[in-house]
């Protein structure tokens, strides 16, 4: 069987278009489903909020979807009660060449914050996204490259399992590279979307949605920043298999989470000016709250971050990021591992050679070990370094 | 008057010593009073300490103090028993040398965490810096000087005003450019004495300096990482005016307010990488606590530190900064000011003109005012941007 791709469950189209809202790519890109497909979506918490944000909350609790529409190049965020307008616009203009209700569409938006969308080409891109839409790899490619924004290359997963000897489809894309800090019930402005072809009530499929995005989107971050845009949404077409017991259900969530993990693995890696992505696992907290506390903790300190960059096996700032996040902490209890080199242990430094594990750390991942000595929380955060580029790509990004 | 320096209140002398604990500049430094001092201090709130904090904690609790030892180039954090008893050995060196109690002196440590101090360095140092104790202002100087890590200035304050027509001196000193976060009660290597002549009870010190560095040390940050090792020691010789009415209470906590914001802006001014303090104001938060967090996720948001550093008015991040950080915040009630130029109000963009922004960014400060408009909450908090020197700095300052 090929690699499954976005549009590999039974019953999704997708189509891009380039609408001048950001320089020469596509940026405008419908995901459309041939039935109604049951909903689920976690939006970012942040108090400031997208106008597309406020109606596709509006547009989930409603009910079934036909499709989601997303802009990138222009965030339409903090733009009053116009940008409120130009969201809902955007939903009539897919419902109409679709032949549905403005509320069964979920827009998105990604880009620069505090501007007016530009309606006449987001008119243009949606009527020209809706003309090309088409069912393989290469227009699954075209979603995933239209919506992103400072990323470098677009992110996707997808798996297949079987359900009663019946094979389930489950795929998905993202966009985020900056603005990626963890609050998805949820984040900032990480954009995921997910399909699948299972027969799933939307209690479940928003349970599982939760769940899995707790482990994954929200165990990455590239900076701490939640933005007013964050989504992840999935599309169950139910032109699949029926996941009507526990069991299904377990392989369900399974897969989807599994696809959410390689999503957030995708973002870190991709964060802006990585060089690498920095796996965080705490062990032995007091509680599974502490424990993701103190992950991302370290994983948000740029003095970390920057000895990361520079494969510095600066361990002070580690543990005294851990100790800093109001989690319990004993750094007589604690020990930390770089790369599978042991560097403290019971509140003393433990020798070890500095070249040696300075030059373990020029790897893609470096994975970060802490065990607490306190209990049995444990949490995993993706981060990636904080290099130069980083400062050059956001100083520079708006003007 | 000359301008009064850490030695100008009556009873403090000061000596430096270079004992090859960093390079080639003076790392141990000494701060003497004449007589037993009535002393105050506030440490770090990380969980992971200092054992120069341990044994700094139990000193101060003990009584009066005599001195304060400091040595640069090493943190002594995370260095297990040995770290404790070498903190303790610091103190014994230093009574020796003043003959009095190893109780009455406070030690500080600064630099690398993790590795044991060269004690015989250390025992050179204070013998030396004991050597070349003073009381001119060369001598606060090289007091000042021998305490820094990454700085790249010295960092003073003094102030004096009277208490019924006598002359009250108050002066200090204090280190920092890295491993800055807002939490002295408190913050991370930040390090900073003050010296007075007052005769003043040592309650009403402890509480005027906890007052004083809420809204100065603790309002500042540069990396929001606290550090193992931060300490903040006033000592009052009591040579001088008695601190006994309301009124000259009154004084002698604004005069202390004033040094310690002195030193707390010279910290963001000098912030590892800095070319910039940003000052954010907020104002009309729902409560005062409200206040500081929006000020701080402002302040501590890299995305925003990096549109500074490129004098970029990118005032979405400011406002998604404001809205994640739990405090409560309606973007449709709020206004933003940069440099005195509204940008964004009631939820959506002002029209502004964004190249005299920009250019007006282009400036040793910069001021951002948030009115939140939903209480009297205000917080002010100081910054610096973060430039690609920065990075340098961190991912180099180990190996």
């Amino acid at each position: 069987m090929p690699q499954a791709h976005l549009l590999s469950p039974r019953g999704f189209r997708a189509g891009a278009f380039a609408a001048g809202i950001k320089s020469a790519n596509t940026d405008v890109a419908l995901l459309m489903c041939d039935v109604p497909a049951t909903a689920a979506a976690v939006f970012t918490t942040n108090q400031v909020v997208s106008p597309a944000v406020q109606v596709g909350r509006r547009h989930i609790a409603a009910g079934k979807l036909r499709g989601i529409v997303v802009n990138s190049g222009n965030a339409n965020a903090c733009t009053g009660p116009r940008g409120l307008r130009d969201a809902m616009t955007m939903c009539k203009l897919v419902a109409h060449v679709a032949d549905c209700q403005p509320s069964q569409i979920l827009p998105s938006s990604t880009g620069i914050i505090g501007r007016l969308l530009p309606m006449p080409k987001i008119e243009r891109g949606i009527a020209g996204a809706a003309a090309n839409l088409g069912r393989d790899a290469q227009h699954a490619a075209a979603f995933a490259q239209a919506i992103l924004t400072t990323d470098t290359r677009r992110k996707s997963a997808a798996t297949r399992f079987k359900v009663a000897g019946e094979t389930v489809t489950l795929a998905g894309v993202c966009k985020g590279s900056g603005m990626i800090g963890p609050c998805l019930a949820l984040h900032a402005t990480m954009l995921a979307y997910l399909t699948t072809d299972a027969k799933i009530p939307a209690a479940a499929l928003r349970r599982a949605l939760a769940a899995a995005a707790e482990t994954s989107f929200n165990a990455v971050t590239i900076d701490d920043h939640s933005s007013t845009n964050d989504t992840a949404a999935i599309l169950a077409s139910g032109l699949g298999p029926s996941i009507d017991s526990a069991r299904a259900l377990r392989a369900f969530s399974d897969a989807l989470k599994d696809v959410c993990q390689s999503l957030a693995y995708q973002i870190a890696a991709d964060g802006e000016g990585a060089t690498k992505v920095v796996r965080i696992d705490v062990r032995g907290a007091a509680s599974e709250a502490d424990a993701r506390a103190i992950a991302r903790a370290i994983a948000n300190s740029p003095l970390v971050k920057c000895a990361m960059n520079g494969n510095d096996p600066n361990w002070g700032r580690i543990v005294s990021a851990a100790g800093m996040c109001g989690a319990r902490f004993d750094a007589d209890r604690a020990a930390l591992k770089l790369q599978n080199a042991l560097v403290f242990k019971a509140g003393q430094p433990v020798a070890y050679n500095a070249a040696t594990v300075s030059k373990s750390l020029k790897s893609a991942e470096v994975i970060v070990e802490l065990s607490c000595g306190l209990g049995k929380g444990a949490a995993t955060v993706w981060t990636c370094d904080l290099s130069r580029e980083y400062v050059t790509i956001n100083a520079d990004y708006h003007t």
